[in-house]
């Protein structure tokens, strides 16, 4: 049996011969490349593929894959938005994804934002940097009594629930569909609005339906209470992004810490020669805040994370290859 | 019934303002000086003082205090190190301090700084000013998982453990009196050295006791896993620092954070022109090394902490000013 890896980096290399010295009896080989027109000839005589990229899979690079007798795909990651699931369809194809690789990750990454904004380390960062050793007046706050507003207690909103519960502050969740477990320790309010009245700290944790687009805009932040701290480490098209520069400019939030942005395809992933090369207005409007803490999309970016990713991808597409039944199916009867 | 309060800040002055609307029929007043021999007449006509300082109490300024009347003071923090208990005992004072004003703030802080050289938040934020925003190849790692050694487990370690054993740590502790809650929770271990053994992330929660400088010496460095992380939010003198350095030179130690420098009196609540201003050799080997976090010794500053400081002691003042028995007394029958 034999399975072929596209846009592997090294990080992800690591893993995979750590995978290949528990499955020797299946060959892989591997690229740096995406899968595309031109590298899809690459996966000719293996028997499955493994993939992760941005870019969308084309309808020709899919076909010519068919053609190779290969018929089982499995990614990576989330996202299969780069899918048309018709040209799946079409061409008898299985998907697999990996939806949960590591909510540790992000839930920890989230409590880090949380900090960090709480104790102020942004202007601690620049006394320092300005030999300035002295506190006053840059006090901080703790999470401990304060009240936190989760919104979506799935695998990652469950695991900042917890923690946060651990600090001592008072969890107040919204979740469409509550998770029994945590219902039974009463954190759950009625509404997304019941949370933004209540919470000193207010963090996203919902997937991006179509329905949610601007989930918090203008008017969600003015049910807010004054300098709530509000973290995204969800997906940008959560929030109104300029809503929120209005909020942060008028003091309404306090601090705000944002692992996604609404337009971060532009920005994020990628290296510029100098921060003013980026062009985004929103992303300029954010930037040199002292109360304001971004980062690259990186609350996934974990070891185990990594290694999640490259092991169940595998081993899903191996358990399709041998007729069994996958940890992740994907079902690509509708989109 | 009046009390003065010397070395008050703006933000205590905040808490002391608060503290008066809750008691009006004491009055009190304050000066931002610390106590000397210059300012102690500033104490005249008053019942009981309110300190906070780094620098000693005099005999001369504590005759005069006594010549006043006064024979009640309280400290707004735990140091007792500027008295001289002889003087107080020849000149009749009864004095209370506040040992615990804020556990949290220091258990908050120290997993900040955990989670910081976990994720390479130093590495990152050089990236994001770069305009560099791709995630690889600077990986993190989760708390989650980890073993987490921890020595002293009083009012802050005891509030570590909780938080790291939500995070799904292994936590083994190490204390020369068990606390029996956690005693029931099996982390002890029977030694300091199976904590710097076992531990891939160890903090230090333990008072410096005589016997107990340099705790941590090069020998206690050779004992631990390849690359740990080393968290120092006690105090300075529990480690040898040039040890230290000698560990993080070599990679047995893969990240430090410290609140806390054995040499901290020459740098922290200074401001120098410029960092290179700063002399002190051990604080200049620690610098500009991604995987060494410093922070001035702000672990403990949170607006909790402050309140509890303020509130603490002058209720104490008032306690011992009316007969009753303070929350904090100090026994100063020896030193
Ligand atoms: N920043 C990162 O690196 C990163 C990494 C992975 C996932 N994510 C994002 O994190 C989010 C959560 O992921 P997850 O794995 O916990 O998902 P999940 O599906 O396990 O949980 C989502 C929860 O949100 C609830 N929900 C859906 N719509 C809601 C609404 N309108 N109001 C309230 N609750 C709603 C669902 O009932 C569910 O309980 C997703 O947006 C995902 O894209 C970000
Ligand atoms: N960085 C800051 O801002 C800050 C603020 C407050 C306190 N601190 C420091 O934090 C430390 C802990 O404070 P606390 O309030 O938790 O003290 P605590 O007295 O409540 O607890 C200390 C614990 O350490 C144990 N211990 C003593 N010697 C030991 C040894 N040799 N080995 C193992 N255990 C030992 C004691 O039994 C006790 O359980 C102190 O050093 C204090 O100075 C730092």
């Amino acid at each position: 049996m034999k399975i072929f890896l596209y846009g592997i980096r090294p990080d992800e290399a690591e893993y995979l011969k750590q995978w290949n010295a528990l499955n020797p009896d299946i060959e892989t080989d591997y690229t740096d490349q995406i899968f595309t027109d031109e590298t899809v000839d690459l996966s000719k005589g293996y028997n499955g593929v493994v993939l992760l990229q941005t870019q969308p899979y084309t309808r020709t690079a899919l076909q010519k894959l068919h053609d190779f007798g290969v018929s089982k795909i499995s990614v990576r990651n989330v996202g299969l938005d780069g899918f048309d699931f018709k040209d799946l369809r079409d061409l008898g194809f299985s998907l697999t994804s990996v939806p949960v690789y590591s909510p540790n990750a992000i839930a920890e990454h989230t409590t880090s934002l949380i900090l960090r904004l709480l104790r102020r380390v942004p202007e601690f960062d620049k006394k320092f940097a300005n030999a300035d050793f002295r506190w006053f007046p840059t006090i901080g706050e703790e999470i401990n009594g304060k009240t936190v507003g989760i919104v979506g207690t799935g695998h990652i909103g469950s695991v900042v629930a917890r923690l946060m519960m651990a600090f001592g502050a008072k969890v107040v969740a919204y979740d469409i569909k509550p998770n029994p477990y945590l219902e039974n320790l009463g954190i759950y309010v009625d509404s997304l609005d019941e949370v933004l009245k209540q919470a000193n700290i207010i963090t996203l944790h919902t997937p991006l339906a179509k329905r949610d687009i601007h989930m918090i805009d203008e008017a969600a932040f003015a049910k807010m209470k004054d300098g709530v701290i509000f973290i995204n480490a969800a997906r940008g098209g959560l929030v109104d992004t300029d809503a929120l520069i209005k909020a942060l400019d008028s003091g309404k939030v306090g601090g705000a810490g944002l692992d996604v942005l609404e337009s971060e395809n532009d920005v994020f992933q990628k290296k510029f020669d100098k921060i003013s090369d980026v062009k985004d207005p929103q992303f300029q409007a954010l930037l040199n805040r002292d109360n304001v803490i971004m980062t690259p999309h990186t609350a996934f970016y974990t070891t185990t994370a990594v290694h999640n990713m490259v092991f169940d991808s595998l081993n899903d597409n191996v358990k399709m290859l041998t007729g069994k039944a996958p940890k992740y199916p994907v079902d690509i009867s509708e989109n």
